[in-house]
């Protein structure tokens, strides 16, 4: 793979990071501190790494000013080498728009409206009632079902169903009477969906997604459920319908939170666990068993069970 | 967005309900009785938003018999305000086939039969040995494997794969040998499968998902389970092989159920469980552990493990 | 459905099997023991099924030599009747490329390497930088996203994302910097990936799934989890980032194991646990609370919380 390539000072520009050494190195990859070879730039973001600073191949290294007198190599000094990191990881991504050299075939349905700044990949549906704005990309194989609306910058990965059918019946005497889902799903500027991800349009009101939400793949977000902004969910979590939660939730994967419930801002919820009240106040909520070599959970589960009646 | 509209009588001769006020009143949208505005018909399903009643923009509200005399505006009374709700949903969605309007290319395997009234969405795979009756739908991005027979009125969602294999091998000193899945997978009658289900066809004899049934987004279950009719199990659950499972199972979000099991008729099943033994009995299993603050939680888990030696 | 069909000796030579009866006898399905008609073949792996060799309507039966005195029809006498079911089953798939009659429309990068043998579905996006390798099979609808190499012999099943940006972003103060995914995901021979399945490809270094390894549908790998040969994972598991597992794992469905841990070889993890911790020694991990009637749980979650402060 024949990549970009750039001159350490380049570099250096973009994260305003202090140059150590030639500022005509090139640098056409980023690597590890430990596997780095001639040619790439690493970074030491977690000082248990700091002993390799002394054998790295890299031909330069990112690095904190507390670090900067052990560097062996040519480097940029910055204040947080990990951010540096991720900015520069951008401009060694050749393929922001992979579909561009090819023909490319999906279906927008004629009442939707793209802007023509947006990505948009092979087979993806885009139906009825659908708006998507400036430079999102919609990733191939997803679907858009109806009423969809996607702010800026935004980016839905692949194999993706926004705006899906809400799980929504009344019962009658023979079974269920469905629900016909009504309303939008609106997703804000600055957005990440993940891969196999499924979210639902609301069912007379809207679902809405909030600016700077990242999902991880395979997340489940139910019918008017609301998610505040900067928002981050691990994979293959789920979140029941009509629950409200605040700005800077973070929760671990395979988690879920039932319905019709609020969740304050900043609010930490650990994997595997599920929210079955409100949370009131942000902080760190976990629910899981340990998990322990079959004949102690054995045990474990015994107790559990025994002492209930007590 | 100009969709459908309605004169009251119209309603309310649909739900068969007792017409309050002009029959004349034009009905273009269904909103929340809090934030109807002029056009809206709403409903009164639970009574905590029976406050609403005086102050709600609805030109009408449907509610029953016990709540009329509070009514300020025209309505609909009928028996169960929640069903009539659900049955005039339906006049408003005005996007029952999407894919009318445009061209729409998918695959169909020269030995699959597939009713002329069957809707089926772009990009869709319908393989070897399928057969899908009247008036169902299948929609876009959905794979059907092989051998999936699907009856009248029933509904596949966005992105879900039917008939796949199912996880069967046999083990042998090198690793694995693949057991060729060569049964099918029955569908019933209006049932709805959710975007991003995946349903497996049988290894020999066939899976079979009785009619009614209501599976929501990212539902798996694997060979040769048979679900019975009217069951509605919620997001991200999965159900392993082999379980035979009666009528009208209510499963919530993010639960399993072990192979091999039988479950009685009209079990209900909390979300994030496991069911480990088959269930005899008709009733509410639960299996979570309680979710805690961090500290509180390490406390239960240091308790647990530590009885579980006496 | 007329499918393959073959004489009983060819069946025998295939498995080394002693041939018990008429080895003219036509065979044209596998069924099970109890529901075989003239014409199929069936096979006794479990004693249990031991009472229907007498009423069994099969034409033959493949049995260990222990029972093989009890056999009255013609029959197949191995050392793992399972084993040799398993290998018989491939010769009466008559699809295994469902795709070979019909035209077929899909996307392949410029970039992107495939062997002339690869069976590709409708539909598939293969991105940038993928190769793979002789006699492997991408189903319908998959997508690969970006840098992804699958070796031989290695089936994808239908509506999954390999190579997808795995979950990593630096912080900021104003949310999050997106940390662009640099590295491949390498498949091995003989791999399996189920249906709805989505796997990470790595942030700078590599994700790796080694060579026989399986997975059921709907399993989610982060980036840079490297997964030993021959591990086997049911449906809907999660492997977060950076883990490290050996060989033979085996987990059951709806588990999740955190990230940067070391799994030791030959561990059997059971279904809806989370493993937390790294495991050093192999054995078998659960951790799942026991599901019970609603009123016996709240009894023992209310026993779990009151306890915890003692």
């Amino acid at each position: 793979m024949s990549g970009p390539s750039y001159s350490l000072q380049d570099l250096a520009d973009k994260v305003n990071g202090k140059l150590i050494g030639d500022p005509e190195i090139v640098i056409n990859a980023i690597a590890t501190i430990q596997n780095a070879s001639l040619g790439c730039i690493s970074f030491l973001a977690n000082s248990k790494y700091k002993k390799f600073l002394s054998t790295s191949s890299a031909s330069a290294i990112i690095i904190g000013q507390e670090h900067s007198v052990e560097l062996k190599t040519a480097g940029i000094i910055v204040d947080d080498p990990y951010a540096a990191y991720a900015t520069l990881s951008l401009m060694f991504n050749s393929h922001r728009n992979p579909y561009a050299a090819q023909p490319v075939s999906f279906f927008v349905h004629e009442t939707a409206k793209v802007h023509k700044s947006v990505v948009i990949g092979p087979n993806v549906y885009i139906g009825p009632g659908c708006k998507i704005e400036e430079n999102s990309v919609i990733h191939a194989n997803t679907s858009l079902v109806m009423n969809v609306e996607i702010g800026k910058n935004t980016i839905v990965h692949f194999n993706a169903v926004l705006g899906s059918d809400g799980f929504g019946y009344a019962s009658n005497e023979d079974g269920y009477i469905k629900i016909e889902q009504l309303g939008k799903l609106i997703v804000g500027n600055d957005v990440e969906i993940g891969s196999g991800c499924t979210i639902d349009r609301g069912a007379i009101e809207n679902t809405e997604i909030h600016d700077g939400v990242k999902l991880d793949n395979q997340v489940h977000i139910a019918h008017n459920v609301i998610l505040g902004e900067n928002s981050a969910i691990a994979a293959s979590c789920a979140i029941a319908g009509s629950t409200i939660i605040g700005k800077n939730l973070k929760m671990g994967g395979l988690s879920g939170i039932l319905g019709h419930l609020n969740i304050a801002d900043n609010v930490l919820i650990g994997a595997h666990t599920l929210i079955t009240k409100s949370i009131k106040k942000s902080g760190n909520y976990i629910g899981i068993m340990p998990a322990q070599e079959q004949k102690d959970w054995a045990k474990s589960s015994v107790f559990i069970k025994r002492r209930k009646t007590k």
